[in-house]
């Protein structure tokens, strides 16, 4: 007998078919003696419907009403899918997230989880209910309600998993895993057993969205163990776990992330002296812009060239602060480039072993793929490569890494 | 400066356009000087939606959950115009029933208010913020969300205005105020400008839908001005008012009022001796049909008969009972008729005025039209007749009394 906290997010509970086949699920683990906490989204849709009616009024609405706005999503689901338990016989609470008291910061629409109370559930628990938690939502020290952020249900069913002890934090979505790589682009992907809280950092980053980050940083810090399963397909899905330091087996890559939102621009002959890199990345960060991968090489006659990706939708502003730059520093030129993809090749198993990244640049070699970009850490090598070479690229470090069959 | 408690229901919030328009109006208001409270109902249909999702899951949904779900209703609207009024430049903030702290009894779906914590709303107003609540909602001792039933946003709003001590509590609707009777029976119908809480109480429950009983019964317990305006047009609207005794000028009569809904029916020569009432009716109740009018005329021979009237739709069901009965008693017969109407004229002047009774009984006599029953409280003569005189009968009572005419 375990206690389970399962997350089901708005596909999972988009109408009210899909409730009742989710009340079918839990009833199926109540019956094997497991203790169920249920978390739940809005169902899909209806979160963009009250944010349309919100803009029909302010196009930037007061934030303290959105947040009482919005919650209104989560409250209904939680309602629905007490009914669809009750009317299969099986007890069950439903509480928002002021019921419960899962205290935040006054941040409104991206609050921070501060405390749990878990006193309440604790009691429905050991009364034998099933309890049903709104995701997504908090209350302050004021009592005002406030939101986590698109996605903050993750993070609540991770934070409840904590403060409860449970045994499992479950996130049923519509993949039944974490794959290598998008099966969409290599056939042979496949589904990982497990995967370590910084791989799956580093893929969720990457563009992997199965899980939103803030949930797998909070279950990384509080050991909490998180599977992500299909929410109406059986199957196993993938863990994801503490790193096992003693575990030989590790494979050295374990996924291949990429993402083509990406845009790259270069600062050319700049002068090589300290406080440049500062004095051309303050107006871009100035300016709300992101930068994700940041390159300077050695230069050369005391000049030296700057590189760096944004999002595609701040191309064009980042180029145009790059223009007005380039005169105060007397650069060369401005060169900018939206046709882009990053590819990335994660795995904790590359921290002990030597010779990745050159594997990884000799299969794109052999396919006569050229690499613009070069940018490392611990566990990942990622590169910035054309665009139109992404799937070929994606596909030979597949095969190159041996991703297809599982390890011995 | 007055401190005002303004009630919009659902239809005057019933899309984000009108919502804009209540915003704009309360607006004139603060820029007036007043304290102004807002109570809200959901949009006109999203309590309807809410609760069809709840029917499409069980017939007979667990209350506890109804209220979780239909609460959301008014939260939305809250949200909304909050947004619409921080759009006009005008400081607000939005509480539901919980966040004020109106504590209810545990009965949910039907809950009464046991008491309001009035700290907060107190604070916004010092702060010279405009407060808008969610009405029909509150909480109970152990935290779970409560609804007052339909139409509980007046009670709301009637509660309210006695916890902040108002100046007064204005229920804007889609009437500009209370009619001497129904316009669309009666052309010269006139508005009147006061009415007493125990006439209105009267005109409510014989089917002058303006208000909800319990709202008004609560206003004359707590002493509390109650207005019932237009929400979309400029007028006075119609003060109910504590009645006057030192008032020589109280009209006999304030109004007509009058339905269609009830169904009458006669158990004839039932034994008339003590036990024979209760015998009859015990049946009737248990079976959850409640009953209006019931006449018992003297009898003959120690045999009477006895005649009540029920909700139209509760026709059938109560006769079948009333023939198993009438074995029971050996009772002569079971008559009854669905094609009645009720009709009322309403006064508090009927205390001090001899005669009103007949003139009532004459002005019917003059049309022709035959008296089925009769029962009379204090302030009010009620007669039942037959269905298709009923507007002869309203429009010849309204000539008789002289309603059309303002009085002196």
């Amino acid at each position: 007998m375990a206690l389970l906290v399962q997350k089901f997010g708005g596909t999972s509970v988009g109408s009210v078919d899909r409730i009742e086949k989710v009340a079918e699920k839990v009833r199926k683990f109540r019956d094997q003696g497991d203790d169920i906490v249920v978390v739940v989204s809005a169902m899909s849709g209806e979160t963009n419907r009250l944010i349309s009616l919100a803009n029909e009024i302010m196009e930037e609405p007061t934030a303290r009403e959105m947040d009482v706005l919005v919650s209104t999503g989560e409250q209904v689901t939680i309602a629905l899918l007490c009914m669809a338990l009750h009317k299969r016989g099986v007890a069950a609470r439903s509480y928002t997230g002021p019921q419960v008291r899962i205290l935040t910061d006054d941040s409104h629409t991206k609050a921070r989880i501060l405390d749990i109370d878990n006193h309440n559930i604790q009691a429905d628990l050991s009364a034998g209910r099933v309890v049903v938690v709104a995701g997504f939502q908090g209350v302050d020290e004021s009592g005002n309600i406030t939101t986590l952020g698109r996605g903050g249900s993750d993070t609540t069913a991770v934070a409840l998993a904590a403060a409860l002890k449970a045994d499992e934090c479950q996130i049923y979505t519509d993949v039944d895993g974490v794959y290598t790589t998008d099966p969409r682009v290599v056939d042979s992907a496949r589904r990982l057993d497990t995967i370590t809280f910084e791989e799956m950092l580093e893929m969720a980053s990457l563009g992997s969205k199965v899980l939103q980050i803030r949930s797998v940083e909070f279950a990384g810090k509080y050991n909490v163990p998180l599977r992500v399963l299909h929410s109406f397909q059986e199957g196993p899905g993938t863990l994801i776990t503490i790193e096992d330091d003693d575990n030989m087996e590790q494979p050295i890559v374990s996924g291949i992330a990429f993402n083509r939102d990406e845009a790259k621009l270069t600062i050319a002959g700049v002068p090589d002296i300290p406080g440049v890199a500062s004095k051309i990345l303050k107006p871009v960060s100035d300016a709300n812009i992101e930068v994700d991968m940041i390159v300077q090489n050695v230069g050369a006659d005391n000049h030296t060239d700057f590189t760096f990706t944004v999002h595609r939708n701040d191309f064009k502003k980042a180029q145009a602060i790059l223009v007005r730059l380039s005169e105060e520093l007397e650069a060369k030129e401005v060169k900018g480039d939206d046709k882009i993809a990053k590819v990335s090749i994660v795995g904790v198993g590359m921290r002990s072993h030597a010779g990745v990244a050159s594997k990884m640049f000799e299969a794109l070699s052999v396919e006569g793929i050229n690499i613009q970009m070069i940018s490392t850490s611990e566990i990942k090598v990622s590169v910035v490569i054309d665009e139109k070479y992404l799937e070929l690229a994606v596909r030979s470090l597949h095969s190159a890494f041996e991703l297809s069959e599982k390890p011995a």
